[in-house]
């Protein structure tokens, strides 16, 4: 690892919490160079959904590079990104009768961030966006203004502007409607929150700790925006493709964002983001927001497979049964330690175990990595173990991953036990 | 060319200059899906500097996946990404005597900017950048406070703010120095430009219209960054990778940067994006800057089989040769229509015509492109025709595309004619 | 009004409201040019509680003026400033137990508060300032970022930054602590809302409606700033001398902000205004904030002729008792007129009566002046009257001027009756 | 001095270099309460254009006292103030041929300037304003970041935002047109100075050094805003007044500015500020920008009667006279002591006499004090002694003054020979 050392910023990070150099991988299992095997799941933080190393996606990049197909293609036109374009229009929006427009922004989520508030902005005339507690989305200037943590700002950064944060769902505990809160500060014309452009929001806040906003919420948290003729933008990135069991997270709650925001796992495995909008908000100049990496078309060669499995029902489906099976068994686990006054939430494939106690759910994330089980933590004091297998992982190894975490909450109730004896 | 109008966004920009649906590449020609060549002037934007499709990359990218190597790794440490690290320092770094540190951030230039300006900002515990007129540096809000071009801001993205924009080389004319100029408002502490922690800038101005800083200027830039204990960001994304003959930009004025920024054809086509940082600046927290794709090793693999070219001095005198050559010819067609003032100026292998007449370089680009020629055009008018051929274009081509711009330039100045003949 | 109209902006405000021009005026009336004597019950908006050219005041700025005692002192010291500030300690802060250090800002509220938040980021070295929905405090850039009404602001005039708006007490209804509410957004390092160098409230709402902040809402605001170490900086412009029956309008509360703005009434008069701060908050560099009238010796004088009212308890005592006739009153009306809704609040002497249906407040006032009587209307949508007469009035003149309210309003909903009935 | 240094914070500046407690005034004249006569060369920072307690304000203003006039009027009409409107009109704006209307703001020089920068963004619809090297226009927030002097500013304060600073005349040198070089940034769209709302300065710098633009700059200032459409505010606050010998300062370069601020000695040594705009530009609301004590009518009275010295031409040239006593006599000095590299520059009443080496200025100052002579330091490093004597000065106070000058050099010169020959 010396050269990592020497070389690399002290910034890097999921080195640190899982520090083995690892070499190849296939599905949901990680080998590093003295071929010690691991169960990952983590999956890229969300980016790969569909495994490692995906063969549907592999044959199909090797065929791709085999044939000279163009790789880099700025916003060309190609026909790989045709090829993409029409998967999308006809396995993803088409049946769900959604008409948006594509944006293909530099791919990263931030990017794509950024993009759908420039846009916002621009069309409503408004520079102030509203953001939820504990929302995620990215670290460049634009993006940080609306991200909760305050781990990641610096007053030298610039002022937190043009933003104004509102509780999201369960926040103020799990009687209070926090869209009735919000509904005062936008109804009072002195309230200090002026009429956003827009509001962005994760349906569930993975890096915030896996936190499920109730169907009731986000169809209020429509309404209100329909209401006050603000732009709703749903930031897919993390828990779109699939994740959450319905390709958009959305989709469980009936409701349809004016804008939306995915990355990660639409490449798959590879650098991509769009912003999807409504047709009408489509107000662009051409050439007014661009980007070198915004023509991938490796990654549309991937996005391409990675979208064929929404032909059929059988994705959502798997997503669903395991989703249960994990539920299940965590609850099971939080129940034999009840010392560690664990609490389970989640969706379809992302799940978080809250470990309230200090530092003990990066001691779990330890644990698990020393077992062969790669999991990490979130939330705003990094105490909730949050899982994010692959959607196409095989219930044996979930199961085991799964028995991993069981047997590192094991160890660690033991530990405390004898220091606590000793 | 329907799906395109109908799924993507109006904000689309190349495929309007270069309206043909493409397929496959290799070297500096394209070819559409009717199977008509194109000769490549542009390169991805300064993406392709070793040119579309390089056979050694490709065949290392096949490998790669054959053998089930880590695509996606975050910034965990992989075999592959150890591979490039050993050859930057080996290949690029340790000759050049420069002991930087490396940050992977986000794959795209934007965020090796925004990047930078934190850093810079966090360590000298100033807000303010300095950058200068006609540099562009990307179009998240962090990045487009430091860009100079109008078109990509609108009043509701917020203020230009922590930022304060000085005359480049040759902004207010041959004869002045605007390093003086500078200098008056960084020694007077009333004079509204408050010390800046960083300046940024580019040592050819590639957006901006091919604007070369002098060897002079450069180093007395430096001095006086060292003098008022002021960082100096390289932003080498366009025109380093040995664009003007060296690696980096800026070796031929002999400075040292603190921090560079590396992207486009760092990653051998594929999306990457580096911060270069003297390692005393590295004063990161882990993980207090973080990003999905700061590890998509694909890109790994195509960087390290890139930075084999610079093993020997051969790259660095191809690009000084062809530059000698593009030079050349372009002064020959200047002074062969003298009615359109054009004016040559560049370096290495970035080139521009100036064509200071309205939309006389938008129609050349046009011409060109019915003659089988992809060439963009610059500035802050769009005047000037910008030559970014790959850097391992075969001296025919070469020759052949700058025989395309002759006579698109010819037929031009003969409409014209006709046109007040008529 | 011929020349008003010619020479004097659009943006002229009571103007409009009392349309005619007054000559003299003394105590707790005013006559205009014909003579046509009105009672007023705004006092300047809260800056007449000793009424109109109280004779003490006037008859010791005679005495300064025919002796030739400084008139204007930047902030040189003076005789008449020495009187001043020996008067402050000696009958305000001494007697309160309180140590405050003394700053004189320009003599208006806006800068006061202005100087008061930039002490305030500058000792904490953090940006953000919480404020509260429905405060005002004033209008230049910094006080308009923390003054909620959206009416005084434009897109142009920059962001709203450095500041959070939080729910003041009462805002989302009688049965939430909106003290908890805040409380998470600060526990919470993921909420958003970054840690504040302060937070700055009116302890009664004036202009946001008279919405009065119950004593325990405000001690729990004390605790929660302590714990957090948090500034509290409480604005008494409007309500502090004497307003609310005490001199500080926190006195109520038992709390000790950290620092105090007062303006208004201070200058018996005379256009002043001070921030007063704990002595260790006092980390100013000479002449760091400066300003052209902060030496006004005539407004000393006359501050310290006021601050004589205050070393006994009467004023407190007549404060108290016209309150009660006030409400009494008030109350009285608003229940003989039902079908308007009417809500009445207050403390001491500054009272609203709510007349929640669309412009009747508006109308009331009309009605009120055509009957001789001065009354604003306050509130988000101006539907609260607002009375802020002369702490000194007589007890008659108070009568007299409630009985015209009760009058405008009987005329109000005669006329409803009549549009109705006819 | 006990009591100040007890009571009063930090910040207080002239109190340190002006040690003494002041009792009475008149004219010229200050008297501590000692009974020690000091002359006064500062007038207030330029407040006191009319000299201490001017007998024909002084009767005024306590006739208005006597006769029981409105003191407090808020933006109320009143006798008082139709008066002074009056006044104005006629013997200042219509003799010029100036149609401007008039908004009293919050009675300092800040507020005037805060509220010309929000309706000239209003108006334009553009957030930028250019401001110049050196330029002091206040220390609320909107008008610090116009302010150039780094001394007034933190960086938790906020951004330097929405504000672009181009070189003053003669910041380069000489021989520099600062107006081509300003020209250039606005003609490119890609400078990174947006298009400016407006223009702010003062036409004669005071705190910045007494720099004093060219008539002909002046010009070329307005012609480029004019071609721009760029409205052009002149502060006016410390030079108007007949500060410079006409009225207005830019009269003498026979430009129309778009807006104009005026205070300090508007109100004849009394609070007041004021607002001069085009009549095309009054787009305010009703009640859009408010404050209290915008109708100080006291400052009214006294107004009215400074602007009697205006109804002939005695005062200009007066001032014209003094002038070229001052500059001659000042020049006579420098040429005097050779040694301290003096530089004389003014116009009018106001100058300066720049004594470059490190803290000569200063001990100049302490000197003159001693000598019973007040004159303050001005420029980005208080280099400058600063010249502002009451523009109705009589020859022989004025003669007296200078010659204590001399002295004073020539004391700090014999010192620091001494300090070499011991």
């Amino acid at each position: 690892m010396r050269i990592f050392e020497e070389m690399e910023s002290e910034v890097r990070g999921y080195v640190r919490s899982f520090p083995t150099i690892f070499d190849t991988a296939h599905g949901s299992e990680m080998f590093d160079e003295q071929g010690k095997r691991y169960l990952d799941f983590f999956a890229g933080a969300g980016t790969l959904n569909y495994g490692h190393n995906n063969p549907l996606i592999t044959d199909a990049l090797i065929a791709h590079l085999q044939r000279g197909g163009i790789v880099h293609g700025l916003d060309k036109a190609t026909v790989t990104k045709r090829a993409f374009l029409t998967k999308l229009r006809d396995t993803i929006l088409a049946p769900r009768n959604l008409h948006y427009k594509v944006q293909f922004t530099g791919p990263t989520g931030t990017n794509a961030v950024e993009t759908a508030m420039k846009l916002a902005r621009l069309v409503k005339r408004r520079s102030n966006i509203i953001s939820f507690t504990n929302g995620y989305h990215g670290l460049t200037l634009g993006s940080l203004a609306v991200t909760g943590n305050y781990d990641y700002k610096d007053e030298t950064y610039g002022s937190r502007s043009n933003t104004a944060f509102m509780p999201y769902d369960g926040f103020l505990g799990p009687d209070v409607d926090t869209i009735d809160y919000m509904r005062r500060f936008l109804e009072d014309g002195s309230s200090g929150v002026d009429l956003p452009a827009a509001v962005i929001l994760e349906t569930v806040q993975g890096e915030g700790g896996i936190n499920v906003a109730s169907v009731e919420w986000l169809k209020k948290l429509e309404s209100l925006c329909r209401e006050f003729d603000i732009l709703m933008i749903v930031d897919d990135i993390q828990v779109g493709n699939g994740r959450t069991g319905t390709f958009f997270s959305f989709e469980r709650a009936g409701i349809f964002p004016d804008m939306v925001t995915l990355s990660k796992s639409i490449g798959g495995g590879l650098p991509m983001a769009l912003l999807l909008m409504r047709s009408e908000l489509d107000q662009w100049q051409p050439g007014e927001h661009t980007g070198t990496f915004r023509g991938n078309n490796l990654a549309f060669v991937a996005a391409t497979e990675a979208l064929a499995y929404w032909e059929s029902d059988d994705l959502s489906q798997a997503v669903l049964r395991n989703g249960e099976l994990i539920q299940k068994e965590l609850q099971r686990i939080a129940d034999k330690y009840p010392e560690l006054d664990a609490r389970v939430r989640g969706l379809g494939m992302v799940w978080g175990i809250e470990l309230p106690q200090s530092g003990v759910a990066g001691a779990a994330s330890a644990e698990c990595f020393e077992r062969g089980l790669l999991v990490e933590t979130a939330g705003d004091r990094d105490q909730v173990l949050k899982l994010l297998p692959s959607l196409l992982i095989e219930e044996e190894l979930l199961r085991e991953g799964l028995g991993i975490i069981d047997d590192a909450l094991g160890v660690l109730v033991e530990k405390r036990h004898k220091a606590i004896g000793g």
